[in-house]
């Protein structure tokens, strides 16, 4: 798949947390954002926002090498053997410090210093 | 800190699932399991046990660069800044497919073909 939609859009509403990881100079890169506030900015088919707060590193490996990978989780998704499902996404990413994106996500989260936007190219099933 | 407790075992006790992060040639590699697996398994101070069920691409990562990162969070545990926490555990890994920990991993997921056996270095809060 390469949307957000069916199972893996309800595990995204459900996921409790989201892991983001990003590749630097030595390896990868893991930070965190909550389900809730993904949420809160709406879950596009294509594109997922999240409020920036530090994120400096992330940022930087962005810079150099824009690929991202999410991981989502819930057990109150159906999953193919039972309760609980995963997905995950993977995508390019980028940190918009300006524009109409910022805006809404500032409006909704005022220590946002951007918005880390995902453009999502892939989505699969995990767990 | 280098030891799975206080708050951190806190978020562990209440993560619904956990990421794990490894290295491969392609970038970083990212699968999940359940934090209530984990759990079933007893986490120690600075050991954490999955079952392994797949993980070919981790083991393969694993054996050129054992070193990996969990992510683990929870809006259950108390933060910082209000409800909810997250804790980064970088260590190393292995795939061990046999002996008493493997007995243990198998008499509770009989699917497993193995243990994924995770050696706690540090954790960092996040979130």
């Amino acid at each position: 798949m390469t949307r957000i939609e069916g199972n893996c859009r309800d595990v995204c509403e459900a996921t409790e947390f989201v892991a983001i990881v990003t590749s630097g100079d030595d390896g990868p890169h893991v930070v965190g954002n909550w389900g809730d506030y993904m949420r809160a900015l709406g879950i596009g088919a294509n594109t997922i926002v999240f409020p920036a707060g530090r994120y400096r590193q992330t940022e930087q490996n962005l810079e150099k090498d824009n690929r991202v990978q999410l991981l989502v989780a819930s057990r109150k998704a159906q999953g193919t053997r039972g309760p609980g499902q995963g997905y995950l996404i993977v995508g390019t990413a980028e940190i918009v410090s300006s524009g109409e994106i910022v805006n809404t996500v500032k409006a909704k989260f005022p220590w946002a210093r951007g918005a880390l936007v995902i453009h999502v190219e892939a989505v699969t099933a995990q767990l």
